[in-house]
């Protein structure tokens, strides 16, 4: 057999991790996590590459990769390659689906928009059984409050002021699709279409809409963060544990 | 002020404890942390009368117990009560009502009846957001058969052998209101109402319907077992991280 292009889509509970990207030869990171089992199954070092990199404590629903099954590495079927895989992984680390696709696939480059949820339990205490997938905040929200601060940011933006990236010639332009604003009981969730997002930008975005909503900022000064290009004008960085990466969507 | 009975009703993953039941000066069950919590909220010790223990790891969306306030405990309101146990209780045990009762309600003896829900993944590996509150089976289940066996044990009946309750002159009959089977994608989700439950009851049966929908029984071999009342005829202890107590009925 060839060389194979293999695309899955995964779900992580990040609460264990130092996040997506593989640091050295450590097996705290998502990646390295797969990379190792990927090159046990094969007999050969397999790189992975995933739609972009979740932070320390982020989780995913529908996080999506890809990494070549090369040549001498046997004919595993799609879901050989997946129960191999789930057989291996931890329980807080599961591959959803694996399908063969045209080489040329690249879950970042051809990624076309990715929807993440930032999920916010405004009563003092989470629910027992969501608690580590929720940003126990314990205080109201006003949901007009933050819906009319959101709607500043939608489109495309130069978005430098909500992100932690540091010094960089690369682009901080990103467009924001929809941020739309979900109500369930005392859960309040932000649900972010774009088409990439910056260093950190969801969490730091989730914060700051979260000070509109408390109050403790006015909506419209989020106009004013957005032209500073001000890091420090924007919102708290929400902590990671209210975050998913819901779904990534290719054309 | 006098006495007062305050009612509440409890959420725990139980995943971290030995049960509900206090054993010694331990503080790894569910009754442990409560009562440590009201004696240090009230300054004198309390008893908290839970409406049944649940097993070592087993998880509770509705229990419900009821412990007496001191006369000489300070003038607490309802929300008071709730908010101060949720600040000392750990992220894994919740309050989500407490409310003032006639001083003989007693959540035990006045249980009109209980709710079980047992959870099972048939997929290979479970959502990795679902892992802890689910039993994985990993295989299919036939749901019709399991519904067949199931309704040879509604009704009221010896349920010695479906027990492991060891010899006892206490009776072993109990009375199952109903035994439905939900499907939910992969995972099969069996629920019981009835007015009481011996000890392993529940997982024993659970235990044994899976073998049902399995094919490892026969699902008219129930009738046998429960005329037998011999345990060694029944079914295995279904696992407890797959049991939830989902809600206390009080006429």
């Amino acid at each position: 057999m060839s060389e194979r292009n293999i695309k899955i889509i995964l779900e992580y509970d990040g609460g264990r991790y130092d996040g997506w990207q593989r640091q050295g030869n450590t097996d705290r990171t998502i990646q390295g996590k797969l990379e190792n089992i990927l090159e046990k199954m094969t007999g050969y070092p397999v790189e992975i590459h995933g739609s972009g990199r979740t932070d320390a404590g982020v989780h995913a629903k529908g996080q999506t990769a890809n990494f070549r099954l090369p040549a001498g590495a046997g004919s595993w079927t799609e879901e050989e390659i997946m129960d191999y895989m789930n057989r291996y992984l931890p329980d807080d680390i599961a591959v959803l689906s694996a399908a063969e696709v045209p080489l040329k696939f690249h879950s970042r480059l051809n990624a076309s928009s990715k929807i993440y949820r930032y999920r916010i339990e405004t009563a003092k205490k989470a629910s027992v059984f969501e608690r580590r997938y929720l940003y126990v905040l314990g205080k109201k929200l006003d949901v007009a409050k933050m819906e009319q601060a959101a709607s500043f940011l939608t489109g495309t933006h130069d978005f430098k002021a909500f992100s932690s990236v540091k010094r960089t010639k690369k682009s901080t332009i990103r467009t924001i699709e929809s941020i739309s604003i979900e109500k369930r009981g005392t859960i309040v969730e932000i649900v972010f279409t774009g088409n990439g997002f910056l260093y950190n930008m969801v969490r730091i975005i989730s914060g700051t809409l979260i000070e509109a909503g408390t109050g403790d900022r006015e909506p419209d000064s989020v106009c004013e963060v957005l032209r500073s290009g001000k890091r420090e004008l924007a919102g708290f960085t929400a902590p990671p544990e209210g975050l998913i990466l819901e779904k990534v969507l290719y054309n």
